[in-house]
C-alpha cells in the first residue's frame, strides 16, 4: 500500500478507494467472484436459502481471543449455522473513520480470511466508506450471509414438556473478558472471549441424524436472552438448575466485580438447543467430543409450571425467575 | 414507543432492544418472514442470484430528494438491478449514535418501506447496534441484497468496437445537492437529489428484448469513474461529445462553485449503458418514456484510438482525456 493511514479519498469511489480495495481487500478475500468487481456478485442457488446480517462495532478492536474481524465473520455465519444452515457466501462492508492504520485494517482482514477458510465461505461482494475523524470509532464491519439450509425444522416455538435444555460450552467468557480489557483488570488467569465459528461443531451434529428442536448462540443478552425467547415463543416454562450451568471461576469473578450476572453477558461461541429427553445424552456427547464444545452440559428442562417463565432453581431447593436481561448491560460488546 | 431517543439499552440484545425493533422495523417493514424473528431468514431459491452490499453514512441524513433511508434501499437495490436482477430480499442494518431522535428513525424507516414496495423487494433480516454519543454521525445503514437474474451477460468487460455509450439522466444531480445542502448555498432552483430505485426503468428494458452490453449506474465517482473502469475493463477507448452530455445549468452552477467536473460528482439514479449501435435509437426511445430517464442520451462512441482512455471531444474538436477522478471529491456523499 502506498499509504499509512486511512483518508477521506479512500472512500471515494475513485483511485484512492480502488488503491485499498486491490491493496487489502482483493488481496485476503481472494475468489474468482469477488474479482470479477461488478456491482453486484451472481452465484448459483438451489434449495433453502438461510439470509442473515450482522454490524459490528466491538471495541476494543482487538481482544483475547479474536478481533473485530474474526467476529464479523463467526457473527453472521453462526446465525446461519443457527437456523441449520452451511455458510456459503457472505459480503463485507467497513465503515472506517479516518486516520485509521492500514497495518490494523490489514491484521483486520488476515483474520476475516482465516475465519472465511474455517467456515468455509467466500467474500463476494463489499462496500467500503470513510467518515471523518470522530464520527466513527476506528472501524465497523457489516458482514451479510448467505447459507444453504441443511437441516431443518429448527424452531424457538417447537419446545414442548419434557424437552432438556443443552449448553455448549462455560457461559459469559465473552462479555467478561471484554469488560476486563475495557476496564484494564489484570487478571491471572487466561480469561478469553469464546469467539469461534460454530459450524466446525455443528455440521457433526447435523449430519448425524440427532433430532433439534430449537438452536440458538447466546450473543447479546447471553443465555438469559436466548432461554426468555424461547418460553414466549412457545409457551412453556423452562427449569435451570443452577448448579449445572457452566461458569468459569474468571468469569464468575469479573461479574461479582461487575455487579451482573453471567446469564446475561455475551457469547460469541456458545449456543444453548433444545432436543427431545431420549437424544439429550446422544447429542452432548458429539458435543463434547469437539474441544469447542467440551464443556457441554444438560442445565435443564422444559415443563409447564410457569408458562412464559425461565425458573433458576438453586442446590437448596430454592427457585426464582431469570428475567429478560434489559439496561445498558455492556454497550458495543459485539 | 415508550422513549424518545436511543439510549445504548437499545443496542444490548434485551428489551429495550425489542421494544425498538418491534415499534419501529417491524411495524414500517412487516413481511411474513421478517416476523419470525430468527437468527437467519429462510427463503426458497432457484436459477441465478446476484448479491450486492452497501453501507450508507451520507451527511446529512435528509436532503432534497430523498434521506438516507431511501438511499439505503434504492442503493443496494441498483446495484441488483446493474446486473440484471430482480431485488427480492435485503438485510437492514443500523448503527445508530446515542441520543438520536426516535421519530428521525421512524421517518427513515417509513422512507425505507416506501422504496422497498417500489422495488418489490422485502427487508427480511435486519441488525441494529447503538454506539455512544460521538462514536457515530446519527445514524449508518447498511443494506445487503438478494435478487433474481432475469437479464444475463452484462458485463464491463464486454465493450467493443462501434457499442454507443447512453446516459439515463442529466448527470451530477445528488452530488451538487449535497454540496449545495451542507455548505448553505441558496438556490432559486429546485435541485434535488436524482436518488431513486431503477428497477422502475430498466424492468421495461430487460423484457424488451434489447440487448445491453454493461450497464453500472454512476455513484461515487460519478460518470469518470464508471466509463474509465469500462475502458480498462473491455481494453477500448470511449470518445464522449462533450455537448451531448447532460448537465442542468444548477449543477453547472455549483460545479463552477466547487471547482470540480459534474462527470465526477455522484449519481444515485442515473446510469449508462453500452450497446450495440444498431440497438441505441430503440433503448433510447424505451429509456425516454419513463420520467426517471425521460433525459436519456447518446453521449459517446467505443473504438480503439486511444486504449484504456475515456476522450472528452468539445463542439471545437479538441480533445482531452477525462480521468479515473482522484482526491477527496466529497465525503459522506453515500
Amino acid at each position: 500500500m502506498k499509504f499509512e493511514k486511512i483518508s477521506l479519498a479512500c472512500g471515494n469511489g475513485a483511485s484512492e478507494n480502488n488503491a485499498l480495495i486491490e491493496g487489502i481487500f482483493y488481496k485476503h478475500f481472494q475468489n474468482e467472484i469477488l474479482e470479477q468487481s461488478n456491482d453486484a456478485s451472481i452465484f448459483e442457488a438451489k434449495g433453502k436459502l438461510a439470509f442473515s446480517t450482522d454490524s459490528f462495532t466491538i471495541s476494543p478492536l482487538f481482544f483475547n481471543g479474536g478481533d473485530i474481524g474474526k467476529l464479523s465473520i463467526c457473527g453472521t455465519c453462526n446465525d446461519l449455522v443457527m437456523m441449520g444452515a452451511k455458510p456459503k457466501y457472505l459480503s463485507a462492508s467497513f465503515i472506517i473513520e479516518e486516520g485509521f492504520e492500514v497495518k490494523d485494517l490489514e491484521k483486520i482482514a488476515i483474520s476475516m480470511a482465516k475465519e472465511c477458510e474455517k467456515n468455509g465461505v467466500k467474500i463476494i461482494t463489499g462496500d467500503t466508506k470513510v467518515v471523518a475523524k470522530g464520527q466513527a470509532d476506528g472501524v465497523y464491519i457489516n458482514t451479510a450471509g448467505i447459507g444453504e439450509v441443511i437441516y431443518e425444522g429448527i424452531s424457538a416455538s417447537s419446545l414442548s414438556e419434557g424437552d432438556i435444555i443443552i449448553v455448549s460450552n462455560s457461559i459469559g467468557k465473552h462479555g467478561a473478558s471484554i469488560f476486563a480489557q475495557r476496564e484494564g483488570i489484570e487478571l491471572v488467569s487466561d480469561l478469553a472471549s469464546d469467539c469461534a465459528s460454530l459450524w466446525q461443531v455443528l455440521k457433526g451434529v447435523f449430519e448425524s441424524g440427532v433430532k433439534i428442536k430449537a438452536l440458538r448462540d447466546a450473543t447479546r443478552g447471553g443465555l438469559s436472552a436466548v432461554l426468555n425467547e424461547w418460553v414466549k415463543a412457545s409457551k412453556v416454562c423452562i427449569q435451570l438448575q443452577e448448579e449445572n450451568i457452566p461458569i468459569s471461576s474468571e468469569v464468575q469473578g469479573i461479574c461479582e466485580f461487575l455487579g451482573l450476572e453471567a446469564y446475561a453477558l455475551a457469547n460469541e461461541g456458545t449456543f444453548v438447543l433444545a432436543v427431545p429427553e431420549s437424544e439429550a445424552e446422544r447429542v452432548l456427547e458429539l458435543l463434547r467430543a469437539n474441544p469447542l464444545s467440551a464443556e457441554a452440559q444438560i442445565i435443564g428442562k422444559v415443563d409447564k409450571e410457569y408458562e412464559g417463565k425461565v425458573v433458576l432453581c438453586s442446590s437448596y431447593g430454592t427457585k426464582r425467575f431469570l428475567d429478560m436481561p434489559s439496561g445498558e448491560i455492556l454497550p458495543r460488546i459485539c
